[in-house]
């Protein structure tokens, strides 16, 4: 994602406190009372722009969303597109590292996490620094419901690739894997800025499920 | 893989019955008595022309292999490919179904069980003939040692999808997942004659490694 500097980006954010949440962490294990209500938390981690998190919210009124997203530079047009959309009192931004989820989550707190067009990092030595790495997937369990999902779409072949082994090996179950989404578009799917990008070039997309099992007591 | 009326193929099998064994059922549970020594054992199960498996038992001679066949027909010229090979006393074939493979192997005579480019029967009304199905997995378990390994090679992508799901749903876990094995050709792969149609037109080849874990006893 290329960052531009966006000076304005900072006040535009605090303007709109309402939907770019600035105190998440008094809300850990109590997202309820912000949404006003018990229904269940799906998170995107890395929203970028916003276009998946908010055509979800538009289309499921009965599932609370929220965009995660490391840049005010970023984050800013995930809030134009929010306001945009009007009224949406199911879509929350937060403007947080995804590696400091633990902060403002806790056990149960989240039922579905989605990582869109993760950033790859192609570099063996940087493989910590991918989304599903092990050390994520403990992070999320850590904050999911019991048998919580993990929901995947990329267009890179590699990360598809590494986040297969990486969930297999976390004792992750593979519900559902589709090596070219966009052959039987399933009727639901919602685009993300990036997957417009890469399948309009004809690369095919990769998407996944995979479920966290809940281990029988030893 | 089209079916030639080959009338002398009955008779040039039982003419070399060192290559393709006429009793698989006599070495059930004691297969080193017929190769003469104890190393491991892989199978290919629908082992087509021959040409991986006789591949293999060149570059591998610390390794038995025996490659499966249905057909009369499609397993001769994998007899005159073993033949061409010259001496491979590692080289074995078998015409049988691999849905009867119980009655031929034991627990602990097979530690790698190979896939290549199965057929794919797509309808899903047809998914248990599937070589990746769970009672094919179960199969594969019931002869293999323990933690031993399913290696599956195929052009197909809906029968990929299909074998990533059933074997992580069976519990197996995905070691190694490759969804363009000739965007970075490993220098040991040998080519099927199916790898080398479908490559030639230029279609990804995908490439699995899977391991069954042992249970821990409850
Ligand atoms: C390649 S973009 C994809 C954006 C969007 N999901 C899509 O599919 O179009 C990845 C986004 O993830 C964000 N990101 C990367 N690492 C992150 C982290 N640790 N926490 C939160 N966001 C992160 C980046 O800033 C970037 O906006
Ligand atoms: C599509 S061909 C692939 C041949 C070869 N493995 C390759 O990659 O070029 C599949 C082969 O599997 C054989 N086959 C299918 N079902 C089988 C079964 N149940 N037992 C043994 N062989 C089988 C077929 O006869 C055919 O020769």
């Amino acid at each position: 994602m290329r960052l531009r500097n966006k000076p304005w980006a900072e006040d535009f954010i605090a303007a709109h406190p309402h939907i770019v949440i600035p105190n998440p962490e008094d809300y850990k294990g109590k997202w309820g009372e912000l949404f006003q209500n018990d229904k269940p938390l799906h998170i995107e981690v890395g929203t970028g722009k916003g276009q998946f998190v908010t055509g979800m919210a538009k289309a499921n009124p009965d599932i609370n969303y929220m965009g995660i997203e490391l840049y005010d530079s970023v984050i800013v047009s995930a809030l134009e597109n929010a306001l945009e959309a009007g009224t949406l009192p199911n879509l929350k931004l937060l403007k947080v590292n995804g590696a400091h989820l633990a902060k403002f989550f806790e056990k149960n707190d989240v039922s579905r996490v989605y990582l869109n067009f993760s950033d790859p990092w192609p570099k063996t030595r940087h493989e910590k620094r991918r989304l599903s790495h092990g050390n994520f997937l403990k992070l999320y369990e850590s904050i999911l419901v019991d048998n919580g999902e993990v929901h995947f779409k990329t267009d890179n072949r590699g990360l598809f690739e590494f986040s297969l082994m990486s969930m297999s090996a976390y004792g992750m179950l593979l519900k559902y894997v589709s090596l070219d989404l966009h052959a039987n578009m399933p009727e639901d799917n919602i685009m993300t800025e990036y997957e417009e990008k890469f399948s309009a070039k004809g690369q095919p997309i990769y998407r996944l499920e995979s479920q966290f099992l809940t281990k029988k007591a030893d």
